[in-house]
């Protein structure tokens, strides 16, 4: 039974596109014998487009977006600095302009060290985790404003919304996560004692939902001291379930700890389907080294594992994930590899 | 000419008031030689006192602290999930009452990794900076709220204040402290491409003060990038300006980095003089090993050597500095110590 699979793609900025490329090439080989086929439409989103014509997200953009299965997004936005970009804001625009039109609470980041993965810390054990940052609410949610703008007088308010639907869904997710895998242990990450509001919502939640799920492991870290332990015993983590500021700051954390950005997959899901999926690495567009070929499109490649395994193609989810992690293995041996070769590397492990 | 400094001490919970019988035992030998007399009041406050008196910090105690020319404190807090101190938040009471209350508006914590200190950073070169955080702004302020508490209609909202006020006393502090070392370099830590009314707040005060203080460079991270050159190349740093919560998870980050908690140390200062500041080390009241002298003074010392510079006794502060660093120097040959024979060790040193 063949399927069909529509993909938009949206390469974006700086090295965004190199990386797409090779993401799209790797899945293309891993669906070809599953008899999936993939149609990829092109979205010509980012800074580029906004200096050419002034838009970073229309509804039109939107709506034919949404007649996709699913997302694949490389990085957005434009080189520091550059005044012409000054007020727009591209990624606020454009990557959570996306993220909360489609609806995507939960943003999925998995934190491996590969074997043969050099990591910063010293000794870092096994390390093998899911963050799952909620992605549509807390400070995240643009309700900021300001008076006396320029003045001595200025005040500046950032309000971080929280609610109980919203923190449901997410936690009910990260449940689920911790549940499917072998250590089923959840860490709730926030700031209880100081944000004793939005904290005690979390808290709540996250206990009455436990009892739904009475095999889960579940326990709770300050954020302050979360990051003692993702530097001193990230392998304490399985599942960490986090708001969205805190989930950014750790997650970048994370992908630190586990060799690098370069290496850092993540998933802006809708798990009711409702809307599509949208999958990037975590890096961004990098411009300085953007059309050399020196970017690493392994985050990107990582990324569309997560894809599959969206689309419920998970033998083929695992199948990317083996070859990146063998990829890896060998790469220490290796010269310095193009973009390209780097995918295609991982291709040629996919279907020998 | 003898001087008398009237010292308030708060030895707090736990291992707080092990920890502070060294400080205290070090801040004696060191000033002995200068002429200047330590007159110390003990306040009895935390979560012992809660649980004796229903009291937090009261008026009374307020007026009385004031009466002091600076405050060591240890280390608050009770036994975690102790269900007679569930309401109480003492941390929130007693440490942010007392921040807030006397003005603490800038929080310093340095960062330096001691020669003979093992950090679970592999490579993480030499590292030397100071995070300058700001203590009475930003998420901590308070101001939050939810309606419908306990439904699944719940709404809990945490408001950012920030202020061109208060902004501003303190990154003209940090731009001081940037000014009077070496490298110059102060780096802002903001999210100002989600926090935009905070984060532009935040950035224009630093370009407008950076005009008053040519000689010092200037430079801006996302926190999430921060986070990620602080496992990766923590040399960069040399001071570091940043908003409150962002400040408490970079200089857990900054402890765990530098080899733990037991050596951070930390000064809540108000540098106008008009409110008594206070020096306590980084690390929690550890409930689990208090009272067995197995605690490490030392974060508690280093905060006595920012105590000293605060109070203008510049010379004896050097020498507690250089104390503890001979002290950390050797320690690596010694066998376990307890939390007495760390003090008594770095005393010895002081007075050799
Ligand atoms: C670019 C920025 C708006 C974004 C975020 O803060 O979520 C990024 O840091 C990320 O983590 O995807
Ligand atoms: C105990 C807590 C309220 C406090 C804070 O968040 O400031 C602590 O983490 C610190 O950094 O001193």
């Amino acid at each position: 039974m063949s399927r069909t699979i529509k993909l938009a793609v949206i390469p974006g900025d700086g090295i965004g596109p190199e990386v797409v490329a090779e993401a799209v090439k790797v899945l293309g080989a891993v669906t070809a014998r599953d008899d999936v086929t993939i149609s990829t439409s092109m979205f010509q989103l980012g800074a580029a487009r906004f200096l050419e014509t002034g838009d970073v997200l229309t509804d039109a953009d939107l709506a034919s977006i949404q007649q996709h299965d699913a997302i694949l997004l490389g990085a957005v936005g434009g080189v520091p600095g550059d005044q012409r970009l000054k007020d727009a804001n591209i990624e606020r625009g454009l990557l959570l302009g996306l993220r909360f039109a489609l609806d995507h609470y939960v943003n999925l980041r998995p934190c491996t060290i590969y074997p043969g993965v050099t990591s910063p810390l010293a000794a870092p054990g096994v390390v093998d985790f899911v963050v799952v940052r909620e992605g549509t609410e807390g400070p995240y949610v643009g309700n900021g404003g300001a008076i006396r703008r320029g003045t001595a007088q200025e005040i500046a308010n950032e309000v971080s919304v929280n609610t109980a639907y919203g923190v449901e869904r997410v936690v009910r997710y990260a449940f689920e996560v911790a549940q499917s895998r072998e250590r089923k242990r959840l860490t709730l990450v926030h700031k209880t004692n100081v944000l004793v509001f939005a904290g005690s919502l979390w808290q709540r939640i996250v206990n009455e939902v436990a009892a739904e799920y009475p095999r889960v492991e579940v326990d709770y870290l300050h954020v302050d001291a979360a990051t003692i332990f993702f530097v001193t015993n990230p392998s304490r983590f399985d599942v960490l379930v986090t708001d969205n500021l805190f989930g950014d700051i750790l997650t970048d954390l994370a992908a630190a700890i586990s060799g690098g950005i370069g290496l850092a997959a993540s998933g802006n899901i809708n798990p009711t389907g409702r809307f599509p999926s949208m999958f990037e690495p975590v890096h961004g567009s990098a411009p300085d080294i953007a059309g050399q070929q020196l970017a690493d499109p392994t985050a990107a490649i990582l990324s569309v594992a997560l894809l599959l395994d969206h689309l419920g193609l998970t033998d083929a989810a695992a199948r990317v994930n083996e070859a990146v992690a063998d990829d890896l293995r060998r790469r220490s041996n290796l010269m310095r590899r193009s973009t390209a070769e780097v995918g295609d590397a991982i291709v040629t492990l996919l279907t020998d």
